[in-house]
């Protein structure tokens, strides 16, 4: 396509390159900001530079931190005996967003995935043993890993590496509440009933 | 949503203020910058920045440019005695990129809108009205708006303003090439009817 000026090609190409962006979004989103307030695209471009100058990975979990340690790390009204282990930022948004959990986090930054070349030594996997042999008080991992066959992969080699005194449990397998079972695929509605669980009125 | 950094929860309330974003995508948006190169999101950065610093309107037409003047309206090779009227720079590109046009623009920045508190005054129509004046080269103007009643209306507006002597036209509206008759809504097939034309084998 050919823009009348080559900022706004520029900017397009710039916000093609985001993942679920195509040309045509960000041409709209180019248009947008044209149209708007200078103050506007100021706000954008500032909260852009502070979230990649004034964030950092929290030492202890690897978590998004404002500070080297981060909010639930140095909380004390969190239960630090048990620590649950996920791929990323946003599955621990997730987990935060449930209010059912009262543990830490430690984020491993992916999964094995010998396809895309990614190796346990990728992961942040080392970092969680250190702290579970450094944390005397840690006693319960959880593994809350997708359930593909990387996700099953790395959770089956961190349990092998950890140490057999620990807890180790994974997250419930089975129907969504709300869920039909007849629309539920069979390795999930079977999983559902080996691990059923007695039955308890509310 | 409790975001693990407040810069996060800036930048994602930033990015969800642009049409059609909303916060899971903002979210995934903002996730993907702080996995990514320092240098991704400043080449973003840049390219926002410049937009709206360095692209400015063309004095003439109204189109976005990097000059004074816009590459259309500087151009000898267009033929400066055709203007096509448009609502704004996404209908310039649309009619750029068919490559069938070899005219000139003059983009009005909207239709009339009482509802949305729209009057003439609020559209680069004075200036279209002056542009034909002072430019006695100019012979036809085409209106292509949108086919609505806003746009419909604004048509109307412009064409009772100008000098009787131009030739005035619009696009033509029918059936789409490739479309089906079967699909088409009334008006549009009557229309396509009301204004055939004549039968050429090409």
């Amino acid at each position: 396509m050919q823009y009348p000026s080559k900022w706004i090609e520029e900017a397009v190409n710039q916000i093609a390159h985001l993942p679920g962006i195509g040309k045509k979004t960000a041409l709209r989103l180019v248009l947008h900001l044209l149209k708007k307030d200078k103050v506007f695209t100021e706000a954008l471009v500032n909260s852009l530079t502070n979230l990649k100058e004034k964030t950092q990975y929290c030492e202890e979990c690897g978590n998004i931190s404002d500070a080297n340690r981060c909010a639930v790390c140095i909380s004390h009204r969190r239960d630090h005996s048990v620590i649950c282990v996920v791929e990323d930022t946003r599955d621990v948004l997730a987990i935060e967003n449930t209010g059912q959990y009262n543990g830490v986090y430690h984020v491993i930054g992916g999964v094995i995935s010998p396809m895309n070349g990614i190796g346990p030594e990728d992961l942040s996997i080392d970092k969680l043993l250190n702290r579970v042999k450094t944390h005397d008080e840690v006693k319960e991992i959880i593994l809350a890993l997708s359930p593909t066959m990387e996700g099953d992969t790395t959770a089956f080699y961190i349990s092998r590496k950890l140490d057999s005194n620990l807890k180790i449990s994974t997250i419930a397998r089975g129907i969504p509440v709300g869920g039909e079972l007849e629309y539920a695929d069979e390795i999930t509605l079977g999983r559902s009933i080996l691990s059923r669980t007695s039955y308890t009125s509310e």
